[in-house]
């Protein structure tokens, strides 16, 4: 269809004959290496018959999708020595683990990783042993695997993890492999708009090659069967230059191949060309893409058992499932690999045959070894300023009122400034960073936007460094591949809806734990989240915006990876930010609102308060460091009010009550020091917590977390939560909090139940409580608003520090 | 761009001028509502003048998205009437509930479901007050709204939702308007290929209409700001025939969008002609797609405070922010709102005039009262086989093996056969029906596929009832929007990857709790869920596959929407899916594995256990109904294998040790039953678990959540949970369980260290197990398999009861 020319269209490295032959020969070697891993114990190099013994008792793995990441790979490794490229390989069909193995084997970075797997016979034994074995490496492209920054576990995030790397990356192209099984997917059919946001001037290229083999595990695939000119249609209205190579002619293959990648180079560098000398004046090119069109299982058997096998969906995972039963699957199966004559492959110590070997990059050239895809090596600390320059003058608790997000805002402008020239710091997020109010960071950058800018647009530019898409799988995926080739950001979002990337991030999760334990890579930026137009305060979208259940999914995860924070004001907010953004291999939650509220702590206070993550608010108190009658326990900004307008009404009304206020910023604090690093002693638990008082907590979330969290310790027995339990609506804000329990009149009302001897006698206090609940409730039905006292309760009790 | 002609597309049903200049009154009536809504608590009519008083204290709403939502609905009205079509309206710009709230009150079925609002100057007044207010409705389209299937918080399902309202309602056609911002998500994106199933004999139409309004909260929309030629390829990319209205003069609009709409209803119309004729012998059809470009905030203020509003994203919401507080916003309002001329739209009572009111269709017809909208009207039971005809036989526990998903594949088999006349039952998932070895359901049906089929080609018909495609996403779209018009369905899928579609189901939940209690929304089926291919057998996929926090997410919604069941094996997973298909108004989670194991229960002991959804297993106990000195109790099939392999080894190891087996079908029954209506009631909980001997709990999921569910039973001190603790990689099954602590030698261990007195005196038996397991960890690494005798271990006690 394409008759490409890399000579005609500009670089004079067109492919030879003679190249391309010993390319094919290359591919037939990464083709044997992958059927090896799949299939055998022993006997690497097939220099006996095989044995039934030499197979693997259970075949784990999947065929379909590698000779076609092979055949890329091997067309890469060309286009690279060619020109000189710095390039990194995602490979979508993740299943194609054997490839990028056999790959990264072939070109010499898998044994100087994992020395044990040498370039030798011995080490193609160990090599096939261990894929998919018990102590061995998974399936799929994984952290283990050299050159990946992309799992391929989950199908979807591909391309956004490949733009992701690209942003900032001027001199990098990250080619993209994207199944026609993983284009099926919500969060890939949106990743293709991310050319909209990829600035050619400033950011790197990413090539996408969409894999078409036809075929799921049982199911032909949608775009597999769509009409070509449909086909064409649809990525030429993404935006993109779409190139077809198809067919199963080797031979053929391998020269349309070359050709359509010099073609695709040529425009890449002809598109970067002209933005870098237009100095950034650059609108939306049209990038390249490349459609490759092969048989499922290229080059496997044709038919087993009288069955299409190869290009069909039968190829998918193992051809010769039966090869311990059957002997003729065992004959398929030797005949198979022998097709690819690996005796012309290997030399006598089972090395690459040296003038193979030298078709792939050398060094860092490699894609095995490219240091984007280790992004931990490249990685450089942010500079941040001081937080405390952001800070709220607080000169008592509750007197003066701040919006959190609003000085976050202000101290993550300087962090833009500060880091501008290293390019290495971004904000992502759904359409919200102004409505989030963070809107100070717009003094220090724009939006990034690469579609036409009208002159009344507001905040736009083509080299912002914030990336506003709606759709929230963008702004993760893109985070991600952002981070893992080794620069730092902050994904700010709605909390009800960062659900939508909950699979995402539970992958990133596992991903990081298996990376720590691995030796070589190298630590990357944690994925900092902040959560805000929360539960509390969704005043006007009401119930279908309510969900605080986000910190219940990462709890989940590792201990060690995970940290959540729920700052109640905006200088602990401040002191939680910083901090954030200097650790790294994390998972970063911090939840906290955008609209006014008072502020409890100075900039001093806060920074002790949130250093022990968890504490004690003697100003707060009444127990005068004693023992008291109620602990008053609360995380969360919200709570944290109604908590203290609590203790303020129960000391008004009971002044002889002791009460202690116990403020949690890190949760993890409640979780035992077995169960988390950040977990409190036990003996230290029990002097905050008491051993048998009654503590009254109020949770920002669910209640039952804190349950979860809390129920080795001593005191659990009396503690009471009270937090979101899936009731709300379309009303104020007050109302959301008594709606679920967690206003100031239940909370004091559950104090006074729970201590010893009060309820009976404070009956009448209680019975005040029920009467200003039912006098609040009618009023807000009049008005639409909260009561005036309410809405202007502060603290009154001055400070006691 | 267009010029379509209704008379030449074939019907001669086109608007008269005189008939659209009513239309463009009628729609200056529903954007005078819209604004009414958004802004006034009284003088509706605005029969005086406007005062500061009359307007809401706290504006909440939407009003950019909400004209264009109008323009179209009462196009589609005119449609309906000319045509006498069955149609209903999806609203995905969510945020434009005042348009749906006006359009339904226009058109009567809103004061028919809620005769408060009256159709008169009182009943406005009262719809304009309830809005966004205390007590009132929210701001989006939502389960209060009459007419609606489609919650408009969270974007990106609303065309999956119409795919699935069309599938096998040939009579119907779903008007779908998507916003631009939500063509921006993942969900979104991946819909438009939902046509590749659509079969037109069968199934309704769909008809798309993309409204370009051009702007987010604070962004330009990525669709919006596209070169026209992209989008039309985009759309002809995604096989459809885009049709374009664009403008912004309401007189050349309504003409253009009318003559558009009967081009569409044609085409429609003729491609359900012909496919219907030809018998189903049908290929994939062009269907149309209608892009409608019209300024966001249409007609409303041009410019506040000299910054342009109309056809921008300060029109987002509110465009007059301050009306209280600034007299000249105060006086823009009254101006916008007078622009509408209500008193040429109204009567002296307040209703709408008779030769507007006319415009509407009547009855059913009216999209806010079609029962499709309200599927609970339409539902009808399942016809459901004997499940026993399906059971295995299990002449004593743990004798034979057998899949407990293939048994459940010939029920559902089954299912479809005997509802395939009533066509309301469909199996979605993300081509894994035959891999979760369902795959007798293929002996009764398909798959559906509308793109070519080739001869070799396996289960693949244009009329198949199984909707296979790799997007959970839209599994999950589709599934909602079938049963929320009334049918039946169940999502099979992997477990880890259910998590795609978490924040869904959180929509999802909140839609079927608000509906519960809107005495007009009648009952809809229940979301059914099969977990398998789960956490434990992930041999060769390894750590990325594995995820039991689905369950977590499920049980933080309202107790009486949600249910989980982990059927030890076949027969109870049988009566599991039975049942299950038999309720209404929940979500059903099921997490059963695929692989072959041993079965315990015979069936009729499988339906008294699960009708108990908890129970001591006597044949499996040695405490004779007396006091036991350990339970072991277990929640899932591995946990069950294990548990009981556990029980083996003491009661050989340690006979005199009485060991009581408790199983957990029904994972709500641990909980209270103030907190869920299946909650064990504490008595029975005690009697089951002891008031105080050791329990060690083997769970399928992450071990903390039964601690959350049984923190408040008498006995939870000695509760010792074994789960997941995100241990996993690509190993064999058994060395899975042992890195999770949850194997047969670590939970005897713990039963030994538990139980008092015991610890000391069984010492070589505990060393017995670690040396069994260290000889195990050996085995595999040599092997890559489990030792035979913990392949092949059976139940050996026979059976007790």
């Amino acid at each position: 269809m394409n008759t490409p020319s890399g000579s005609a269209a500009g670089v004079d490295v067109r492919a030879s004959d003679e190249e391309l032959g010993r390319i094919d020969q290359y591919w037939r070697a990464a083709n044997y290496l992958s059927v090896g891993q799949i299939y055998l114990l022993d006997n690497p190099l097939l220099r006996q018959p095989l044995t039934v013994e030499q197979v693997k008792p259970r075949l784990l793995g999947h065929w379909g999708t590698t000779p076609g990441l092979n055949f890329v790979y091997a067309h890469l490794n060309r286009l690279i020595r060619a020109r000189d490229l710095d390039m990194i390989y995602i490979c979508g069909p993740g299943h194609g683990g054997p490839g990028m193995v056999a790959n990264t084997y072939l070109e010499g970075s898998y044994s100087e990783i994992y020395p044990d797997i040498s370039p030798d016979a011995e080490g193609m034994r160990k090599l096939f042993r261990q894929f998919s074995f018990p102590g061995g490496i998974p399936s799929h492209a994984a952290p283990e695997t050299p050159g990946s920054i992309h799992e391929g576990g989950e199908l979807g995030y591909a391309l956004a993890h490949a733009f992701g790397a690209a942003f900032d990356n001027p001199d990098l192209i990250v080619a993209c492999v994207v199944g026609d099984g993983e284009a099926e997917t919500g969060a890939l059919a949106a990743s293709w708009h991310s050319n909209k946001f990829l600035n050619p001037a400033r950011d790197g290229a990413v090539l996408p090659i969409l894999h078409l083999n036809g075929y799921k595990i049982a199911n032909p695939t949608l775009l597999g069967r769509m009409a070509e000119s449909d086909l064409r249609s649809l990525f030429v209205g993404y935006g993109y230059e779409p190139l077809f190579v198809e067919g199963s002619d080797p031979e053929a293959m391998h020269r349309l191949m070359a050709d359509t990648l010099d073609v695709a180079a040529n425009r890449i560098r002809a598109i970067q060309a002209a933005a870098r000398q237009a100095q950034g004046a650059t609108d939306l090119p049209r990038w390249p893409m490349i459609v490759l069109r092969s048989p499922k299982g290229w080059t496997g058997p044709k038919e087993v058992d009288g069955q299409k096998v190869e290009g069909f969906w039968r190829a998918h995972q193992v051809p010769l499932s039966k090869v311990r039963e059957n002997p003729e699957h065992l004959r398929l199966l030797e005949a198979w690999m022998r097709s690819y004559r690996p005796e012309t492959l290997f030399d006598e110590s089972g090395r690459l045959r040296p003038d193979l070997a030298e078709l792939a990059p050398s060094g860092a050239r490699r894609m095995g070894a490219n240091p984007n895809a280790n992004g931990g090596l490249l990685r450089r600390e942010l500079r941040l300023p001081d937080f405390r320059d952001h800070a709220l003058a607080v000169p008592k608790p509750g007197a003066t009122q701040g919006e959190a997000t609003r000085a976050m805002g202000t101290y993550l402008r300087d962090v833009m400034t500060l880091n501008a020239e290293a390019r290495n710091f971004r904000i992502v997020g759904p359409d919200e960073t102004a409505s989030n109010r963070l809107d100070a960071v717009f003094e220090a950058t724009d939006r990034v936007w690469m579609e036409p800018i009208e002159p009344y647009d507001v905040h736009l530019a083509r080299d912002g460094r914030v990336m506003e898409v709606l759709s929230e799988h963008l702004c993760q995926g893109w985070l991600e591949g952002y981070l893992l080739t080794g620069r730092h950001g902050l994904f700010s979002c709605y909390e009800a809806f960062i659900h939508i990337v909950d699979s995402m991030v539970n992958q990133h999760a596992k991903w990081l734990k298996v990376s720590r334990g691995l030796g070589w890579r190298r630590p990357i930026a944690s994925l900092n989240y902040l959560l805000t137009s929360h539960v509390w305060r969704q005043d006007h979208n009401g119930f279908s915006h309510q969900d605080p259940g986000f910190v219940d999914l990462v709890v989940n995860k590792k201990a060690d990876i995970v940290r959540v924070y729920l700052p109640p004001d905006a200088n602990c907010l401040l002191w939680v930010t910083d901090h954030c953004l200097r650790t790294y291999d994390r998972i970063n939650v911090i939840v906290a609102g955008k609209q006014p509220a008072p502020q409890w702590l100075g900039i001093e206070a806060a920074v002790a308060h949130c250093e022990a993550g968890i504490g004690l608010w003697r100003w707060a108190s009444n127990d005068d460091g004693r023992e008291p009658d109620v602990v008053m326990a609360c995380a969360g900004d919200v709570p944290t009010l109604e908590t203290l307008a609590a203790v303020d009404l129960l000391r008004q009304h009971l002044p002889e009550l002791k009460v202690r206020v116990v403020n949690v910023v890190d949760l993890m604090t409640l979780q035992t020091r077995e169960e988390h690093p950040h977990g409190l002693a036990d003996r230290d638990f029990d002097s905050l917590f008491t051993a048998d008082k009654p503590v009254i907590f109020a949770y920002h979330g669910y209640p039952q977390l804190i349950h979860r969290l809390t129920y080795r310790r001593t005191n659990h027995a009396n503690l009471h939560v009270r937090g979101y339990r899936e009731e709300g609506t379309t009303t104020t804000p007050f109302d959301m909090v008594v709606l679920n329990g967690l206003d100031r009149f239940s909370l004091a009302t559950m104090a006074i139940e729970r201590v010893p001897g009060l309820n009976a006698t404070a009956a009448h206090v209680k019975q005040a409580f029920r009467e200003a609940l039912i006098a609040h409730k009618a009023y807000i039905r009049d008005t639409g608003e909260d009561m005036p006292e309410i809405q202007q309760w502060a603290w009154p009790h001055g400070t006691a520090d």
